[in-house]
């Protein structure tokens, strides 16, 4: 009983989450559907449409008990079950991804870095050490990772996504300003920086 | 008579813009929608769509030729007036956008990152200098900067938001996985990585 959730939805949820956090650091015990509301400065009946989702997964008394709420949207969002992912290219991109407080706590699990650049090797940075490329097939076998974070420079991408694909990575979250060629089987997903820049300003000009 | 773009266009525009960047490099002259449609893994005609919404901007043949096309999207989506923008927090991940190869050729001109570390204070990265925090009301003013991308660690957002707002900051790209609180009149972009990433592997799992 699967439900297929849009871009939007899971978008908002992991807001509520942060809120959620953030109420429970401070010892607050409940919440409102009008204080999401008020903070994202969206409608109310839109959180409370989003948190109505959430029913089907918990039986807690959801948009009120902040620790309810918030075990509801880790289950709905499939924390409980973290994916194992590689990062490839260790420069400051992948550094800031390997460091970023809970990627592990929101369902990823970053298990290493790779780079070409053998100074940078054997580096461990938030317990997760970096290796030399060359291990990456075999480590990616062993320790079952499908999914590959691509941020090696531009110039890079393309050969760098070819060698992933050989060794058997099904989803490339794609970093670079580039667009891949890929087969079919494999998924890729462009983390867009500039589009989402764009969209902020050229909308608020 | 500016036309008000969606998301999806323009992260749709930003990806062709990545195509035309590469064949551009290769020497390649001329491209069709079908190309494009291939490359990005959508319909032809949803390509054909969006370069007819360019034709209002440009007189060249576009859809074509390969230059005239790219000076169309850049037009369209206002790289020739580059917005001034401060980086603050120079952790990894500021520095990894400070780096970022091609904010300035997308129209984001990234002039200062700010920290509270006195040890950062003085690096030079790309061209951009770290500065104290402390300088940051002054430089905002005397550059006209109003936009801030934000990388500070979680537990600082809010006190550092709160900083910006007093120093007539009016937009913020938050990249920290908070929801900030901010006045009516200050617009905040949520970076929102986790749920980057959680769609893409939600909805291919």
């Amino acid at each position: 009983m699967k439900i297929q959730l849009t871009d939007k939805v899971i978008k908002r949820l992991t807001l509520y989450h942060y809120i959620l956090f953030d109420y429970i650091e401070k010892n607050i015990e409940f919440i409102s559907s009008p204080q999401i509301a008020k903070l994202l400065n969206i409608d109310d009946s839109q959180v409370r449409k989003d948190i109505k989702l959430l029913n089907n997964t918990g039986k807690c008394k959801v948009g009120y008990e902040v620790k309810c709420l918030k075990k509801s949207i880790e289950k709905m969002l499939g924390f409980e079950n973290p994916k194992n992912a590689f990062i490839i290219g260790a420069g400051n991109l992948g550094m800031a991804l390997a460091k970023y407080t809970n990627f592990k706590d929101y369902g990823l699990n970053i298990m290493a870095l790779f780079d070409i650049d053998k100074s940078k090797v054997d580096v461990v940075v938030n317990f997760k050490k970096v290796f030399d490329v060359e291990k990456l097939p075999d480590l990616a076998k062993k320790l079952n990772v499908e999914i590959a974070i691509l941020t090696v420079p531009r110039a890079y991408a393309q050969e760098t996504a070819d060698f992933l694909i050989k060794s058997n990575i099904k989803y490339i979250w794609n970093f670079t300003p580039t667009v891949l060629k890929v087969p079919s089987d494999v998924i890729v997903w462009n983390e867009n920086l500039i589009g989402n820049f764009l969209h902020f300003t050229l909308n608020h000009n």
